[in-house]
């Protein structure tokens, strides 16, 4: 099986360091893709950057649906587009926060996330309430790292996250953490060794969600609203998108 | 005071028609300017509409940041972008949505909503949880008309949302109907009429909230998440968003 | 229009501060009557400091009947007897809290309150929860001022205030603030210039509100739970409110 | 011990019938104090009707609290002036919805409630609200009788209320039903005899609660926001409310 | 009327404590029989500890059926088994947590828990939030006591308990507390005056809360999901429940 | 791997059944050991039989914590014991309700349940609640089958299931449905097949997340309230459970 695993910003060397992180817990027959949008922004750190990377994003789903793929990841921590994506195709489509989310509730009564920026955190609240984690998250806190520091300083971002998640430990009450980034996707064991919990990362649980479902043969439902989108006239930039043939 | 309405989806009449009823509405000494993004669907009636649209709808939000604006509405019921509108600017942003719910909730003490597509409805519902109204909403109800319909086939559209909304009237113990679609901005008055209900419909609701912010000095709040976003570079067909002068 | 301000305790000095705050806020055309009942508690601050200036409160709403109105504001911040006044009036009827909620939620997506005693803070709880701004309320604050400090220790009361208010902007991790008392309607600009943020006001707020929906010819519904109450025979002290004329 | 069961309306013939059921639910040694307040509405069928009951029931609570009394219920489904209530007295105060929903959630997973008039309906569901039991609660329901029907017109109310039941017994998928008014508090016996399921009334549900609290040395607590009020000032017809002796 | 009050760990001068605390509170005429299972564990610390214990509890009720029950108390905080015990009979059957959530929110209108173990606090999170409690209760505490050191070393355990319960009443804002343990139940005096604040107990609250419900006449529904569960094979260990006769 | 997938009921037949579609969705290299206890209910289908078959699911537990195992699922709807099970072992341990509802909520936004008799409705209610999916389930449904008759007339139980699912399909608005017993792990093709919609079912869906979650290197967490039991004395029939060695 092929999961296309989809960086929504534009940094190449994130979609590299995903994509590894991906490949290294991928069982043996499953090929990753991983891929980065032609046009977005080079992080993702706010409302408007996810507004715009999904654009990108879902140009990605749709280049995998010709290129074919049996599951998509959005490897980003706010799961931007997710349910436009579902609506592209009849496969599986997971979001990294959606994916941590849902393990570390399967190992754990209680977590909570650490994640880049102080101001991103609105958008974890929201996909708590949205997927129903409210009442299992404690706390999210942020290691105040813009997300590029990942890359650019990761020596200083791992440390910054170690003592944040050791807070979270020694403060919340919780027995695991969720990681808040897709760009902490090469750090789960350093953390879980340094803080003592289980860690949840997105981007490597999203790829055992995708090939668990496509196991299963389920892929997303094509009844109600997550059916294909009505083929409709897109204009200027967006005309490439018109009249998508009606798939049903 | 100038308000820019923003019609995401790109059918100039509909935007035509929500400017005359924004037009109407609006208080001497509010100008309104009414406009549809060069780029993006022709209607939106899915979670992927709604992605492609918000980018035509916050490059509207920055013209408006050149050009002048006290305010500005998202004119479709998901409010698409909304939060990523809010962090453009410090003028206020209404989602007219959020503006409908609002209002319906200071007339009454539970509404229904009659929308236009069934597939259309978890939009609502989502909303409707991240803002707070699910329990003042007894009921998401579609007529199941797209969208364009009610510009090409209005007299149609009206009777079956007049139908729909006596069902609602009829069955689910409510005090008001909220319009679930822009599109439906100069239709209020005969759906009431024929109803015997207070409709609450958006485009109006978010002109007179617009008015009402500014009258109060208030705006976007930029501390926290709703602050600008952090410049930084943007590639491809967004190369143009790239390093946006920081605002703070 | 003419907006009946209802202060719903009986200090007349209090009264003579909301209409003033209510009037610079008005629009031109908006005639603001700012009334106090005859009978009543000097303050509010208590569950049943509320229920017996209901009394009133109710009483001025039925004054307002009689003598034109095209809108009310209930003045406290426990919007006391709000649903009963909506009952009384096809116009529409706003409280304070709710309205400071409302916009407070507009500007920001999370908010925290500021009031004077702890002991009203249940209040404020129990009115977020029914409205619905449960989550976008972080935290509810109390600077411990008896409300009538306000009036005769301004400048002490403003001091404790901002205090707590800016408490609130460094631990609570908000965008806006919610003050949370009738008495503070002057006081918005110079809290919001000392602790940076926005301040939603409810006595401001509810007058935009209230000219929102008189310019949009939306009142109280009449149908279901606030249709006009039954006509009965009252007794003893309240035998003039027997017999109301029905009115449908 | 000595109960004293306020029926906040003014209807002696409604006191009688309240008490009687009181009284026959009572344990030997328990005194129970029937009353009707000297002024209110004769029915309570609004939100204006509760407003207006709850300054004769508080008056009754202080005049308990002269005569001398262990606990107090209040006689109306809505539970007028609850919180109020609690702050004049260091006894228990209970609500006779709350007494209902309490017993029936100890009986049953789920239950219905049926009251009187639909228009009411609200305000039994804002109480589930308030005190945690709307999940316990499927349906509220109505059998559309005036509240004095109930007096004047027994046999016929009897059955439409009968018939009401058995449609929640039938369709509602409950194990327990909640009347929904004090003037209901005669006929428990037979409906739950006619329906076969336990019925959970709160007249006589609050006689034993009361008498539970009492037993167990618990009074409404006195420390935060239920602590007595603030001795004021109050004016005109509530002027003898001012300056009550402050009780710590 | 006969409660039997069953003690599910198996520790007999647990059982003394809790049946002395229960007989001190009972009315006249309320025979209390406490009962400790012939299996399980000494202590109930953990999730598991609770599931063992629950077959002894279940015995208990089976044993109090034949030799006659008005109704069951089970005396452990995190009343473990409780919808099972109430399949088993009509009487009413009272869990000791419920018991103090119910009777605390009666007297306050926010409480928090003091119990025994940290790790224990996620299953009184769990019931507060299957009874409808969660937003009575302001947070959950932990004293860190064992079980058995209530019984083993009273002095230094109370002296524990009482310093938490202050931190609760110092930093809360509550107006009750809640003893989360049943080997507290003869604490409930001492710690109350210790801390100023009324203090529910859960077997206290529960045995009055069984004379309550008998008083009333209602006992478990029998209708639904606590209909007696259908008879059928048990093997090895639990043969001996087999084929229990049907009952309606 | 090996993973342990327990039948907490004792029909052998059924283990037969669940352990084979097990075996069928397992990947290479996934050894399936479908154990049945040695005591308990044949079937599960109230309050009581769960909680008399955690005790011989839990057993199930420890034989695999001795024989080897590296994840465990509890094959009930139910998901009788779960936490407590987790306290026993490292490893993961899924019920088989969780793991519907997770697959099920990633593939629609709105699922239904068909489960087997309406009483055991409300606990799969009770879990929607706990794990967070109440919102997702749009309505619990039950064929109104005995759990046994899915072994002994799987024909006739099938038609009724089939009919069930198409209702759900028809009037729920939903995406999905999960199926709600381990007895219809082999029926999920034919279902699916028969309602044109995904079926989500639990058995399967638990095989997959637990070969996910040891692939990720993730096991239960054993900080906080899921850490091993506090070894303890355990009486009578349960005397084999005391002191089981410390462990951290």
């Amino acid at each position: 099986m092929r999961i296309r695993v989809i960086n929504p910003n534009t940094t190449a060397s994130m979609t590299t360091t995903i994509g590894e992180a991906a490949s290294r817990i991928a069982a043996p027959g499953t090929e990753i893709v991983a891929t980065t949008p032609k046009s977005g922004p080079v992080s993702i750190e706010s409302h408007f950057d996810e507004a715009i990377s999904a654009v990108g994003m879902l140009e990605e789903v749709m280049a995998g649906e010709r290129e074919g793929a049996d599951a998509y990841i959005i490897a980003c921590f706010g799961d931007p587009g997710l349910l436009a994506a579902r609506e592209l195709t009849r496969a599986p489509v997971i979001g990294i926060a959606e994916a941590a989310f849902h393990m570390a509730s399967l190992i754990s009564t209680r977590f909570s996330i650490v994640t880049t920026l102080g101001r991103t955190g609105i958008i974890a609240e929201h996909l708590l309430d949205q997927y129903g984690f409210r009442h299992h998250c404690r706390r999210v806190r942020a290691a105040e790292i813009p997300v590029l520091d990942l890359e650019d300083d990761g020596e200083a971002a791992l440390t910054r996250i170690i003592e944040e998640c050791r807070r979270a430990r020694d403060e919340d009450g919780i027995g695991a953490i969720v990681l808040g980034c897709g760009g902490m996707a090469d750090l789960t064991g350093e953390i879980s060794d340094a803080v003592g919990l289980p860690v949840a990362e997105g981007v490597t649980a999203a790829v055992k969600l995708s090939e668990a479902l496509v196991g299963l043969g389920l892929g997303t439902s094509k009844v109600g609203d997550l059916a294909f989108p009505r083929p409709k006239a897109f204009t200027g930039r967006f005309e490439h998108l018109s009249h998508m043939p009606p798939r049903t």
